[in-house]
């Protein structure tokens, strides 16, 4: 029987925490509004405590996937905190040490795309490669990165939301809305970035509206940075502004356009759409890539 | 004893073929011009067949690292290929085999810049760290990426060089030489697009030259999407343009501006001397990178 592992999706303006084996076994889930560590964690521990009590079952570990900036380095003095955020009252917060103090149990951690990303290489839409990136574009820009098969973290974690990018103000005068770099790729393509820019919200923009092509633009030029930097063998792009599925014929035809030929690799000419995909676990991607942690954790990663 | 181990940087416009056992051990060196892969492999045979009877010692292996793009993939049909590049003659060409089949000993290939990432790990500049990206500022401009002590390939290998770049055209009007995507990274910041830009070659530029801070800024911007995306431990530039070191203290503080803050490791924030840095190796970079490589194969690596 597979060990029940407790799924923490902390996000920046709500928690959803579940119970489960995988994507295809959800046993509960529950979700509250995010506010100060010293109420949020209690609830957390809460949830699962009480699960527990009513169930009669035991779980084996659980896995916490964290909105950034955190420290997901085992070996270091402040390995499972979120770190300097701009989160009110998260900054240097210790999460994985009340969860372990409750528990006793192993408690997987990291950032929430990185979760996502195991999850899709685990169950989802990457389960045939070992290098690849997963994108979610939503409220903000993340990035998670599987390199042969291990969530890559080095110096803290990748930050994809915030390369650069080329902006044309002729075409697009929208100045970007990232409070450190402005026009950002977060800046320019995440969610709140296309209501500003068009003074509508995205999800009532018809799939005819111009704001699409841009959008599309810009996450082309994303995936021709990621192909020329870290040379995957897909990339999969998720979060809420990915559900606008027409959105990816546009960006495949522009990443093509945009590499001009310069990387022939038949996968990318000749299997675009194999290429750059949706998430295969959809809305489960979060709660499943969370599980994938906690087993991580289970498996002897510390 | 150290096995020896012959060295071969496969460049655009010169061959450098050697043979060592690392940097501080090159016996012997000799260049000539890349001409045709007819003409210029059976040198290659020849310089070290001649070697080895000459000093009546065997060579144990061979690190071939080579312009790209190439095949470094072990497992496919077309390992230790140059692909297709504009290099008249060199599209599709086997250099591994021809090696193989002279010499009957294990044959190291990657790009240029891997094995020169790779020496550096060994030998240089990036001794004590795991994941780190190595850059050459040349006529081109390359990235090496080592991920956990590996070389990074997946798809195919990076071309860093080809990362789309922001560029003001009311502060740039140059508009890159890349005959791919005009002004990616290699448009606007090899040394030829120095030397287009400001039509005076690159290196009789004096410091004081504006050219350097405007270099100094896509460099930059290339360690902040370097930074964002693979979130190295180091990041070493090397490469003919890097031998301006005053450029280094320029790239360095105009990193920081366009991190902004964002990335809160004291390895950015504290110590940006230590992560910006030139190769250790210098100019003993490429062959020594090339030896790594052979060692490599030397010891299993296919």
């Amino acid at each position: 029987m597979e060990p029940l592992i407790g799924s923490v999706e902390a996000g920046g303006t709500k928690m959803v925490c579940a119970v489960g084996t995988g994507p295809d076994d959800i046993r509960d889930e529950v979700r509250f509004p995010t506010t100060a560590p010293g109420e949020t964690l209690p609830r957390v521990i809460d949830y699962f405590r009480t699960w527990q009590a009513e169930h009669g079952e035991a779980i084996a570990a659980i896995g916490y996937g964290t909105f950034g900036p955190c420290d997901p380095h085992p070996d270091s003095p402040t390995y499972g905190w979120v770190t300097k955020t701009p989160k009110p009252g998260w900054s240097d917060t210790d999460v994985v040490g009340p969860l372990r103090e409750a528990f006793g149990i192993p408690i997987g951690f990291d950032t929430d795309v990185n979760g996502a990303a195991l999850g899709e290489h685990r169950w989802g839409a990457a389960q045939d490669v070992a290098t690849f990136a997963y994108l979610t574009i939503g409220t903000g820009i993340g990035g998670g990165i599987i390199i042969d098969g291990q969530i890559l973290h080095g110096l803290i974690h990748p930050e994809v939301g915030h390369i650069p990018m080329p902006r044309d103000p002729a075409i697009d005068p929208f100045a970007g809305t990232c409070p450190f770099h402005g026009d950002c790729l977060e800046g320019l393509a995440a969610g709140p970035a296309i209501g500003a820019r068009w003074q509508v919200p995205a999800t009532e923009l018809t799939p005819e509206h111009p704001a699409w092509d841009l959008e599309a633009h810009y996450l082309a030029l994303a995936c021709r940075s990621l192909v020329c930097t870290l040379s995957p063998q897909r990339i999969v792009l998720g979060g809420g502004v990915m559900e606008q599925l027409h959105l990816f014929p546009k960006v495949r035809a522009r990443t093509l356009e945009l590499l001009n030929g310069y990387v022939q690799a038949p996968q990318v000419l000749e299997r675009i759409e194999e290429y750059i995909v949706p998430p295969g676990l959809g809305n489960r991607a979060g709660a499943a890539g969370c599980i994938a942690l906690g087993q991580l954790a289970l498996a002897g990663a510390p």
